[in-house]
């Protein structure tokens, strides 16, 4: 993997680069549509590239380790090959959901014990097995096993966590460095930052991460239900430690505002639910703000869901008819919600690394983070 | 609407035809996807258009009148101008739902007053009032309003409920024909056989049907659960009245198998929700036969979904992604797999319409309703 950095935002820390991997080329700042179970919900791949203009999709390590399993991904050649698209795909680690989503846990210094959500099953996911799965995967950027943890969260336990976080990511390197590529292209693996909310740990964090010398950082840990202001406080204090020359990832963030005040802070590449999870609740999010399609007042606005927009979901269904989809529970609502939503977040990313290679961004991204959170 | 009939089988009733509406032309024998409440589910209008190659979509006027209601209908300008559809739209008439979903209902010679299935609200459905509401859906083709009798059903009650039939045809008849096409295209109206499975019921049916002179004719009551063979008796006996020179319509029919038979007494029409409801289970059409993706035997076969297919989601999706999906109740595998049967519906007919025209259609048949119920 390769990553050059080619303009800086000369009034704040925003970043544009091209990030290289063997699957094709990422510009950042980028936003990368989430496909848990290897499928971005609702949206077909060709939708995502063509239409989307979808860089790099996400796959849940966890998700994808019980469905279809591993054995299944490798005899289909990884997933690339599994679920039909080519370009780059990020996997996270699975620590996230095992804390999250499992019914069951036991975290221990060798690794989390859980038990799967669908039949309840135990499993092991330690660093080494996590990187044997991730490898299988097929994943460009394997993320590293980390204890994600939850907000609050005592000092006293961010400390403890993040500190076998730590020795977690010397286990995963250990075993990441010693095991080839799988299918004959390059994967990389990035560290994650822990430390909850606390500045001092954030920093011993970063710069323990940093010193890995690493292809990308990531950030986790954060927009977790900590106010946002703490997200950025944290996001900054790291990005001012993390290598500049190296892409940084802050992990599950976030709403339109989020993003660009955290492109701002210096972070490259972006991960969310958001887009998809609230189209399918009749969520728009538009540059002039948030629509909830479900209302009463687009019953008869026969006009462009978005006018604004080239994409043609966008173009060909009107605000009335997506409504009448949502209230029906129609399956094509999720669809044209999703495809306008992820079209939304990649078309702001873009806007802002032009807006960065122009040297307009800060001024940009100032006046749009006012209108983005309205409720039109 | 024109309807030129250009060719016919030497060794069977079967037809190839052309339909000319104000919304373009249909080539016949044909099958028309279900697009219930406006939508035909899973699936966007430009897969409909250019993947599928649908030529004419059904509208559920039941559905419609209910959400988004006709008020909205009208004030969009009709179902094209809402749901983006710029070919042909074919509504039934409410009849069968208003006899099979609507939770309470009472028939009258006046009409039928049901009971909505959403809010359990109370509406009065008359031949005028149906034939005003599919005006204003603005139907390319509108359906009489009849009653759909269930099977079984007493010979009594058949006859009653046909000559019942009869009547709300005149009505709907005399207020279709004294009122204007509402959005400046052509809009006609196709009475409806009814008789269950009486053959003497039928006769008399198809003569009065046949009688009244449609630029369209279309038999309805069957696919209800009678034996194949019974419908296929009545099928070919309608058929035999039915004037040769309009496009005949068998509602609500069937499986691929059905639908060779009965192009073969002489159909061009059919519609069913088959193709897409089973998709959403997991079943797959093909010309060899019924896939049920969600087997232990397709968890690795890493073909192409439909290998003898040109349509993208066969030539890209593979049967053990497809697999995957369905068991992960994923949106996607809905998508996939109604793109998937709705293809493989119009390449039948469509197929069917070339071996019509190259005379080879009787043999074909026989040889494709051999394999087509096959469960691989």
């Amino acid at each position: 993997m390769k990553f050059t950095l080619q303009h800086k935002d000369p009034s704040s820390h925003a970043r544009a680069g091209v990030i290289e991997t063997g699957h094709g080329k990422i510009e950042t700042p980028i936003f990368m549509p989430v496909g848990t179970a290897g499928t971005v919900k609702a949206v077909h791949q060709r939708e995502l590239k063509d239409d989307i203009k979808a860089q790099i999709i996400l796959g849940n390590t966890y998700h994808l380790y019980l469905r279809p399993g591993i054995d299944v991904l490798e005899q289909a050649g990884g997933l690339h090959k599994f679920n039909g698209w080519d370009k780059p795909i990020l996997t996270d680690s699975g620590g996230y959901q095992v804390f999250s989503l499992a019914n069951q846990r036991k975290i221990t210094e060798e690794g989390a014990i859980f038990k799967s959500h669908i039949d309840g099953s135990k499993h092991l996911f330690s660093p080494e097995r996590v990187m044997d799965i991730e490898r299988t995967i097929g994943a460009d950027i394997m993320m590293a096993f980390d204890e994600c943890t939850p907000y609050p969260c005592e000092e006293k336990y961010a400390w403890k966590s993040m500190h076998m976080t730590h020795r977690w990511l010397d286990r995963c390197i250990e075993r990441f460095d010693n095991t080839p590529d799988k299918y004959g292209y390059r994967q990389t693996l990035f560290p994650i930052v822990q430390g909850s909310v606390y500045p001092e740990l954030r920093k011993q964090s970063a710069e323990y991460i940093a010193s890995k010398n690493r292809e990308g950082n990531a950030i986790g840990g954060l927009s977790v239900g900590e106010p946002a202001e703490m997200m950025y406080e944290m996001t900054e204090m790291v990005c001012g430690i993390l290598p500049a020359d190296k892409p940084r990832y802050l992990m599950g963030v976030g709403t339109p505002v989020n993003i660009l005040e955290c492109i701002a802070l210096g972070i490259d590449m972006f991960d969310c639910v958001m887009p998809t999870r609230n189209a399918r609740h009749g969520l728009i999010f538009t540059r002039n703000g948030i629509i909830n399609i479900k209302n009463e007042k687009w019953k008869n606005d026969f006009s462009p869901l978005d006018e604004e927009s080239s994409c043609f979901a966008d173009q060909q269904y009107s605000k009335a008819y997506l409504r009448h989809l949502v209230h029906c529970e129609e399956i094509l609502a999720a669809q044209i919600a999703s495809i306008h939503n992820l079209h939304f977040y990649l078309w702001l990313v873009g806007e802002a690394r032009k807006r960065i290679i122009d040297g307009t961004f800060a001024s940009w991204k100032n006046e749009m983070v006012q209108k983005l959170g309205q409720r039109l």
